[in-house]
């Protein structure tokens, strides 16, 4: 999100936690759900994934002052059966309802191994990974996806018909957990933006003009494609499957986008979480995790390549710099928090 | 696996399920095992997927009359702990131990709305899409994944030093189920293998040389690149943790070969079920995975599209003209099919 020419600020994290707490505070959200949505948030700026950190707290106070977020969502089971549960999210935060969720999943898999958690009446939960991460400090391996707002679509055509469906897979290990978190198309919008920004051409596998056609024109490129073809299209049609309709949330080209101020979304999340000491004592996953690691990290190196990652490396060794050096963001973003926090 | 100018026949499904069968029993199988063994191979050539059809007699042959592949295999549960268990296949052959995994997913499924079992031990189970079809037929969404032998380097390097992990996610679904059946490279090798062939380039973004470096040249071409980039790696990264290294299978570098005659090949599978039933009725699910399909068949078309499919229709399509009109075959794989079940 950040642009050349910015002005930017350094804030700490401890700082910036309290300025976001004290906002969801204001706007209705009790001291420890406004701690819990501050957390996801943080966590995201610490990663270094700032298009989903607190700049996303500018709309969700909007929508809390336009009444189509609920600040104190009862959120209940609506079933709960064994190891599954269907839980509807009274249109309240995204963030609050997929702690609770993945709280719950993990719950029922320290009982039955494993623990799927459907969720409905949500809204935008920020990254995905935060609530795999969730599992995985439980021990558990964790999955958590959700449905969005129409961005992509399927493969073949060009009308945007389902979200682009971010989903998580998140791996108990130390020094630092590992994670997958993607999204379904080969880039997010937002680098469209940047090659526009900077007047460059696009690749032609990135996005499609509004008539279907290939394009490398950065203005002309709208539709964004799936990654790997029809795999991403394959996935974010399997994605949508286990979150809107299994769970009844909105499906596809109904979901209202996020800073739309009129109503709540509607979406449907999924999260699932596995037990591994049922299957393996710790010491022995550990032990056979690090041993492909070791695998990974000893492959010879391709042109151009200093050093092999594994999934979630970046976004832990940004944690480490950030949690030390403090989070930079744009001044813009820091002055509105601000501005919510003084003027209510 | 069919090159111009090759020699064809053509073969009714229930000659080749029969010719197939006997092969199988002759070789040490049960009537009952054999026909399942059978199954698997027929309806992935019925589904056009020929790579994994019976093309595959001749190794599992082979490896049946060296004694590396148990004929036999006392499959058994060695974790049995409510929603979830873990399966040793006694290295029989991967579509028998799949067949019986799958099932008990999905019999947990029923009693606790989700199973998963995961299995070492195992072989080769040829396409990933028939075990998660097998719960979908009962009413599941179901998925199976496995790990295979060193194809993929980690992105960002050159040594193929995990498989390629082929997954699937099945979803009940009338005329036929929704299927994504994918591997995580962009191409399967033999797409490399063909355009040697034909004396034709291959896109930069298939595969790099031996030495890193990115090339078009098919001859040179020789790492695969996962598909989608750091996103393929991840998912690939992910689907062995789930098969083999939750189970205690061989890992990423140390899975032989499935055409090696020396020894079992440890592989280690992952399979679910969820049971739709406990979130939603039949008829409500099938209205919203409806209401779904039919958004994404109203799409505009892109350019040089004529129709846009789910994933699984082109399987299915080819599944239902091949039942009809038989199947096509490389002459070579017949006769040793017809040699196999003659001289014993």
């Amino acid at each position: 999100m950040m642009r050349m020419g910015e002005e930017n600020i350094k804030i700490g994290e401890s700082k910036l936690r309290k300025l976001v707490e004290e906002i969801f505070q204001k706007y209705g959200l009790s001291e420890e759900e406004a701690s819990i949505v501050t957390d996801t948030l943080v966590v995201a700026n610490l990663r270094g994934v700032d298009t989903h950190g607190v700049v996303l707290v500018d709309k969700y106070v909007q929508r809390l002052q336009a009444g189509s977020l609920n600040p104190q969502p009862n959120i209940k089971k609506t079933v709960d059966i064994g190891a599954v549960a269907m839980v509807d999210g009274d249109n309240g935060l995204g963030q609050l309802i997929g702690h609770k969720a993945m709280q719950l999943a993990v719950e029922k898999a320290k009982v039955h191994g494993v623990g799927v958690v459907a969720i409905n009446n949500s809204n935008h939960f920020g990254t995905a990974a935060y609530f795999s991460m969730l599992a995985a400090a439980e021990g558990c391996i964790g999955i958590a996806a959700s449905n969005a707002s129409p961005r992509l679509a399927p493969w073949g055509g060009i009308t945007p018909t389902y979200g682009n469906n971010p989903w998580s897979v998140a791996v108990p290990a130390e020094p630092f957990p590992i994670v997958l978190d993607i999204a379904n198309s080969v880039v997010a919008f937002s680098k469209i933006l940047t090659a526009r920004a900077k007047g460059e051409s696009v690749p032609e596998e990135w996005a499609l003009d509004v008539n279907g056609r290939k394009t490398t024109d950065a203005h002309l490129a709208e539709i964004l494609l799936p990654f790997g073809g029809h795999k991403g299209y394959g996935i974010a049609f399997m994605i949508e499957v286990l979150t809107s309709i299994l769970s009844n949330a909105s499906i596809g080209k109904d979901v209202l986008k996020y800073d739309n101020l009129q109503a709540g979304q509607n979406i449907g999340h999924f999260f699932l979480a596995l037990d591994i000491s049922k299957f393996a004592s710790k010491e022995e996953f550990n032990e056979r995790l690090e041993f492909f690691i070791k695998q990974i990290r000893e492959s010879e190196l391709a042109e151009n390549t200093v050093k092999i990652y594994l999934p979630g490396e970046i976004e832990f060794e940004n944690s480490v710099n950030r949690k030390q050096d403090g989070i930079t963001l744009p001044k813009k973003v820091v002055e509105t928090l601000l501005a919510y926090s003084k003027n209510y």
